[in-house]
């Protein structure tokens, strides 16, 4: 097995160009998945079970909780994205649902040390979490210390996985260079993470589609890839999606699916 | 005693006019110490030792805590500020030196569930924090429910005080109205903080003189009060400790320190 470093000098070195679309031939599910996104025919219950309906900001309110879990209720979205604080009034709201708690993790700067990152994720699987959305140690990558970003993202996974729950990392990609976000990409997978994620909503900017394209050729079709920050309305989230994400992170997320539903289509 | 509703609503009720400058009759070093800012007459050392050195930014590399760390103890301020992954770089760098290393917690959003925050605590302190700055639950303010906020502030002291480690709380007053920065500063002070401070320096706005005087009025002259965000000239941090900021948080305290040190004035 290739060291961390070569593993990530090596993916540097196979993405120097620009970038085609990515190739899902390895993945039927990918493939159909960005067809439909790109020609506009992905029904709305499909894109509606591939967005984590969100509410992160600090000033929010319990009432504006209990409308985001019933939200993503009635549009059946795969889950809400809180901070770990209002974990228990979103758990109790979705109880009885398929409606996933997500909570998020040293957020949304990436630069609380790691038994306090595991710490905080030990505490919102006890609080019902379902997924775990960390940001990366932003800073240790840009020192180039790759195996502390690895043992950070691990330190979480390992928490994560005595309950089988998923991670996903966010790279926070206006950030970092295109070197960075490889780096990162390669970092997250061999770590053991489910997803590699753009975005926390809270930097200069969110997703791009150049940065979907990039993310989803390097981690491969099989890890997931969540497109958030700034994608409001469905046209935004069929962009990303055809480019290879297949997990959108979004506030707008009712605007999001019922988009066109009177209009043309008729609904779903 | 008074319940906290009770208390906070008298403190909102004792306050409701525009307030003139804070009197601190009752403290002899407040009053001089706002005295001397107000005729630009603080000693350069005076000032610097009231300056905690901050830098927070997620994407802040290795070597630049190492000059953080470097110009604290050149120029004698109090503290270097970073959060709780960047802690060990900076107390090995501050190691004989009288400088305080600072970690942040629940920063900057606040919304971190409460025994995460007292983990994250924990853990700073076992990294050799010296002091804390901890985030309000600013929506859990929002939704009125005084009791959870003042739990949450207590948790973070209790875990502190076994160790004799002085709490900031932030309020983050941009976010807030005047009614919840009165609710606030009379929770950090039942709650045994050390301090109340202004400002994360990542929501919209930092510190302003009329929410200094506001604090100092609220908390009286026994209680720290932090001026922080937005203070970048000696003048701005001069402003706040005339109106009773104790601390000033500020990432430009180098220049702070050695403003006019060349010209008129000739030196500290």
């Amino acid at each position: 097995m290739k060291s961390l470093r070569e593993e990530i000098q090596a993916a540097i070195a196979a993405h120097t160009g620009p970038l085609g679309r990515f190739d899902p031939a390895g993945s039927t599910t990918l493939m159909e998945l960005m067809r439909a996104a790109e020609t506009g025919s992905l029904p709305g219950p499909e894109l509606a079970r591939r967005i984590d309906h969100t509410l992160l900001k600090a000033d929010a309110r319990h009432d504006e909780f209990e409308k985001l879990a019933t939200e993503a209720r009635t549009h059946s979205f795969a889950s809400v994205c809180v901070n770990s604080g209002r974990l228990p009034e979103v758990v109790s709201r979705l109880a009885g649902s398929p409606v996933l708690p997500i909570a998020v993790v040293g957020f949304p700067l990436g630069a609380m040390e790691t038994e306090a990152k595991v710490a905080e994720t030990r505490r919102a699987l006890d609080l019902g979490a379902k997924e775990i959305d960390m940001v990366l140690a932003i800073g240790v990558l840009k020192d180039g210390a790759y195996e502390g970003v690895e043992k950070d993202v691990e330190a979480v996974v390992a928490a994560a996985k005595t309950r089988k729950i998923p991670v996903k990392v966010i790279l926070e990609t206006c950030l970092l260079t295109r070197e960075e976000k490889i780096a990162a990409c390669v970092i997250a997978k061999r770590a053991g993470a489910a997803f590699v994620k753009t975005s926390t909503g809270f930097a200069a900017a969110g997703a791009t589609v150049e940065d979907i394209r990039l993310m989803r050729t390097v981690v491969g079709p099989d890890m997931g890839v969540k497109a958030s920050g700034g994608i409001r309305t469905r046209a935004d989230a069929l962009k990303m999606i055809a480019e290879g994400a297949d997990r959108i992170g979004a506030s707008a997320s009712v605007a999001i699916a019922t988009a066109g539903i009177s209009a043309e289509s008729g609904g779903y």
